[in-house]
């Protein structure tokens, strides 16, 4: 018979000195009270991975091709081992018996992709065995050990994945994140004066807000949803129930057909005039910006004329001249057919009820156009509808739609 | 048929920040001229291991009985990790096919007492396994793994043991320990103006002489003694031979009688008076304060009268207060019978050519009168004759002893 088990995970900013840290493990000496036992996975403090970061960055050569990332996993992985060390310590002292362990010692086994590995098992056996001894055991997040003996890290808020990936292994009662916001918010409260905590949401619905609030890795909520785990997200150092994750079906009684209005800021849109259409075009186009590493996020293709087409998509403002050189530099555009706009924004209404239900499309068009807002292009899921509109409208927008679809 | 092999060994100082770091590379790149292949043990950079013990002193718990030393070896551990991973990165940019290695990962295995852990055994199998792709393999110094799967640390200064007992089991042609001075000096250079460079040094001298120059840890001599293993001490930044260590043997013929003086500073002298003369009676005084943490240096006893007897003994300056304390504490002197002196110094002549020639104590002390210093104490080893003088007499005492014997 296996122990009841509560997995937390602790971010960085709840970590962010020894005086945090204490905190953080008398919150956990209080969590005892309602589990047998607590696996806690933590993030490297505050700032620290970046700084290890701008540190490899120094001997990072431009050789695609080597395997640094080898190195720079191995220099990563030693941001979480501090903090997880550190919070056994401070839990040792107020006479919790806890212990640290690194994602290796953990037994969390990934594949052998450097920099962005995924989990391909966890060998629950050396936890058990710690388990009998202590009440907390401290993994170390974001990383794991390769089959050739290798230190692997998860990728940018890989710690996410490794609690919800312990919590299925080890069958857990539930997950919880704790952060440095109150949970998921129906907007972004600097934007919509009355945007609220979501008290329950969907792993779907999850997973096309990570803009609002905590942001979580998608690769731990599709873990979560896929091992139906119930999740919670938390404050770190305040009271409060937080948000809960749980599956579409238990949610359907409860709650709006629209549950959040994620906003972004910082998007640019580029348009390519009077481009040839021609089968891998778009290919043409598009995996050279990906080579270079730029995300484009929503693409447009409008009809033309003479076997002509026009064509924008959107990318990160910080990556614009990058990919304008690019385009010139591979020959796929000139200055002459080019057109860049910056300082746009996106505005989503996401919800599982949005499925399905014709109208909400509408609605939404309408209530921009009420507000004199013009929409610059159109983009939707199942579960959400966005719209790429002026940023400085995002405010105006994101509280109009907030009072038609959820107050 | 194994490669012909060169261990080195790079301190803190050497690697203090990204540009020692480029540097040492190129030094490491420079030395594949020389060898097949390199084994690189590297320390943690500058300071960072002090800061890192300054963040685990924050949630040291007072009971010793709790294990805290496991996690603070797991926290320390990572200092030197951070050091290798940039050294390989480093290496890897200027085209040397390298690796870094945790103490772990490298296969060295000691047992568990944490904190100041000996190398049991190391698994070479695995750092053969990777010198078949690589040139130099860099391994985290300071550190290995106990039986039970934890991470060790070997105590200050372990890196030094890290590399030579390395340079043992790889059967390495010769150690090379670079450090922030050129070598072993036959005189402390801010004391002694003519001090030279010792070009060759036994083991057993070296022991004797830790003060002098590179400060290594003894333990490592110890390892390189049992095994012959021909070392090296060489400045990290700067050209020049350094220093050779070797068997006594090998020396007899190459140099004088006397190899160094040795000094150092900080010493206090604590006499207590009219003590019980009775079997158990320097037990009962110097357990008490070994188990404080006190170490306690040159012991002397002088008869008395009346079954009763003096005894003096030096400790460090730092720690005559809470030596006095215990004492006090422990019933065994009282303020009545304590006498204390602080600012005083050591300084000894070290050769194994001292060893069964009489005259070298009488020189010694002539000389010392001849300049008009007094003498405190006195302790001889085999190879070794130390007085405990003035402080503000080492500089005199020092430079008059190497001018008689020396040079």
């Amino acid at each position: 018979m296996h122990p009841s088990i509560i997995v937390q995970k602790y971010g960085g900013s709840s970590l962010s000195n020894e005086k945090k840290i204490s905190d953080v493990a008398k919150k956990i000496k209080k969590s005892l009270k309602s589990t047998d036992k607590l696996i806690v996975i933590v993030s490297a403090m505050g700032d620290s991975t970046d700084e290890l970061i701008s540190l490899g960055k120094s001997f990072l050569s431009d050789d695609p091709e080597d395997n640094n990332m080898r190195e720079l996993d191995q220099l990563l992985s030693t941001g979480e081992i501090v903090s997880a060390s550190l919070m056994s310590m401070a839990l040792k002292k107020i006479n919790v018996k806890s212990m640290s362990l690194s994602g290796s010692q953990a037994g969390i086994n990934t594949n052998a992709i450097h920099g962005s590995a995924r989990i391909s098992s966890i060998n629950t056996d050396l936890i058990y065995k710690y388990l009998q001894d202590k009440d907390v055991v401290i993994v170390a997040g974001f990383q794991g050990i390769s089959e050739q003996g290798d230190v692997t890290t998860l990728g940018r808020g890989g710690s996410d994945t490794s609690a919800v990936a312990l919590a299925a292994a080890l069958n857990a009662e539930q997950c919880e994140i704790y952060t440095d916001v109150q949970g998921i918010y129906s907007a972004d409260p600097r934007l919509v004066k009355n945007s609220k905590l979501i008290k329950n949401i969907s792993y779907e619905e999850m997973l096309e807000m990570a803009s609002l609030g905590a942001k979580m890795h998608p690769r731990s909520i599709e873990i979560a949803a896929i091992n139906s785990i119930k999740m919670k997200i938390k404050h770190a150092a305040k009271e409060g129930d937080g948000t809960t994750l749980m599956k579409d079906n238990d949610l359907m009684e409860i709650r709006n057909a629209v549950t959040g209005i994620p906003t972004s800021t910082g998007v640019s849109k580029i348009t390519l005039n009077n481009i040839s259409d021609k089968p891998g075009i778009a290919a043409s186009i598009f995996s050279p910006l990906s080579a270079k590493g730029i995300s484009v996020d929503v693409i447009v293709q409008t009809a033309s004329s003479d076997r002509k087409t026009n064509l924008s998509f959107t990318v990160d403002d910080k990556d614009v001249n990058l990919c304008l050189n690019e385009l010139k530099e591979k020959n796929i555009a000139s200055n002459k057919n080019i057109k860049t706009e910056k300082g746009l924004g996106k505005v989503s209404i996401v919800g599982t009820g949005i499925q399905n239900q014709p109208g909400y499309a509408a609605r939404m068009f309408q209530i921009l156009a009420k507000k004199n807002i013009n929409i610059e292009m159109i983009t939707t899921s199942e579960i959400r509808i966005t719209c790429i509109i002026k940023e400085e409208n995002l405010s105006k927008a994101a509280s109009a739609l907030h009072d038609e679809f959820i107050v």
